[in-house]
């Protein structure tokens, strides 16, 4: 490695972690380091540590945790927007790297930049469009597609799309603090704590995970036909219990009772490159990020992707 | 009008009627006519007639109700898939006004094809993305995000989302003939003329109403968190009952209860610019159907949008 080549640095900025990396100008990960995220004070100073130590650096990408404001332009551009996450909300985390480092910096959803990194290098290489889905503590969904990341008004929240709920055979409220039982008041690994009494991890009755299942499955779903992706990949953490996957992909065959058929998966073997883990596995957010800073711009320019 | 200078030519195709147009080349739509649908080859024959009259054309565009091969470079490019409209499945809607007028056709669905008329020439104007629902005979969703509409495996079936079903309050099992009470199955006029035993447009209990803005304030719902777009357009003719969009907007906001907060609309006047009608009318599908024609490349070339 030349010394003197400037890397790209990418944070997947999480509610218990900001992962750091640094990538060489091809977008090889190069070191990583793994933050505890405390108070923002705290969290983004040692990210700043992190990059001081390896200058020059060429642009910083960020996937953070949102809502977030990521319109550039926006005079909050870079500000989260209404968390839960306490000391976190209305906290900028574009600007300090900006200011401190002196580089650009481009920030958007963790799901977008998962999205990204797996669309660039994991499950939709080659493809056109791709959807990223993480079940973990919550829900979301990044996107790709014509070849850029979906915004709008603001940037996908599928976490809180409504989605059935039978009553009778799940009486539990949802745990969305907005909206009960949307989607990811019903299917997270919060949902999942409380509905149970203990974490995703540690519940292995296979009711628990036929109910899970049936609420992603439903979410995939709803993702087929809202976006018609040539790909979806689900991550995240309750993402990893090994029964999870092949009873979303039986259940999502039942559900789509065959429309609109075939490009659109049919059948079993179809449905396995459909929906698929991270090619990435924990790595798809972070590598994102670093393809968010290789794509990097000066803000308020609009984004190439 | 230059007697000499190439015009184009656009098609809404739709279950009951053909909307057949040209335009100048600045997309001017200069002459509609109206044709019933009937078999393909009536149906296909009259339209061919209709721009042989017309000529010189340089190119035709077509938005046709799905599901249907949109992708370029496709074996069964522009043939409708799967369809419950008889005598209409596996047709070829391309290839013989190809053949005939000899010109490039480029195909699309109806609300792509609405999505695109809206965002260049109506609701949509200096938007970067739109969304465009139909709720009609069926429901359906075109949209722009980045620039170009909405394509993947295939293209979107919105219609087809499952969303929440009170059976209390709605007993109605639901008339889509592959998956029952999704949201077409609840929501389209074919399940509101089954349900209520009337077409929508005999209708005016208030509570018929009130019902039909809970699934169309889900869809919309459902569509902001998934797609983020800047405006959504609600046309077909069941939104054509006055009472509708204002009951659709009232129920969002309780919906979304606030989240994720602005830029997305949280109150009644953000709500207005953010649900509308279509500004075009009628004519938002066969508008953008000259759109389409207006950016066609011959096939099989990837789509410039």
């Amino acid at each position: 490695m030349d010394g003197n080549a400037p890397v790209y640095g990418g944070i997947e900025a999480g509610g218990t972690k900001w992962v750091c990396a640094v990538a060489d100008a091809g977008g090889g990960v190069l070191t990583t380091e793994v933050i505890p995220t405390t108070t923002p004070e705290t969290t983004i100073r040692a990210a700043v540590r992190f990059f001081e130590d390896r200058r020059p650096l060429a642009a910083i990408g960020i996937g953070t945790f949102g809502p977030v404001d990521v319109r550039p332009g926006s005079p909050t551009y870079g500000r989260v927007l209404a968390t839960p996450k306490p000391g976190w909300a209305h906290v900028d985390v574009v600007s300090p790297l900006r200011a401190t480092l002196g580089v650009p910096v481009r920030l958007d959803t963790d799901v977008n930049a998962a999205a990204l990194g797996e669309w660039r290098r994991g499950a939709g290489a080659g493809l056109g469009t791709l959807a990223y889905m993480t079940v973990g503590t919550g829900v979301g969904v990044g996107a790709v597609v014509n070849g850029g990341l979906v915004h709008g008004l603001l940037h996908p929240e599928f976490g809180h799309i409504r989605v059935p709920h039978d009553l009778v055979r799940d009486p539990f409220a949802g745990s969305c603090p907005f909206h009960g039982d949307c989607l990811e008041g019903l299917a997270s690994g919060e949902a999942m704590r409380r509905r149970w009494g203990r974490p995703a991890e540690h519940l292995d009755d296979p009711s628990v995970w036929e109910l899970e299942a049936e609420y992603v499955a439903l979410a995939v779903l709803n993702l087929t036909y809202a976006l018609s992706p040539e790909r979806i990949v689900v991550g995240g953490g309750v993402a990893k219990n090994p029964a999870l996957l092949p009873a979303v992909r039986a259940r999502l065959l039942a559900l789509a009772a065959g429309y609109p058929g075939e490009p659109v998966p049919v059948d079993a073997a179809a449905m396995d490159e459909y929906v698929t883990g991270p090619f990435l596995g924990d790595r798809s957010g972070v590598v994102g990020a670093v393809e968010l800073a290789r794509a990097a711009r000066p803000a308020p320019n609009p984004p190439v992707l």
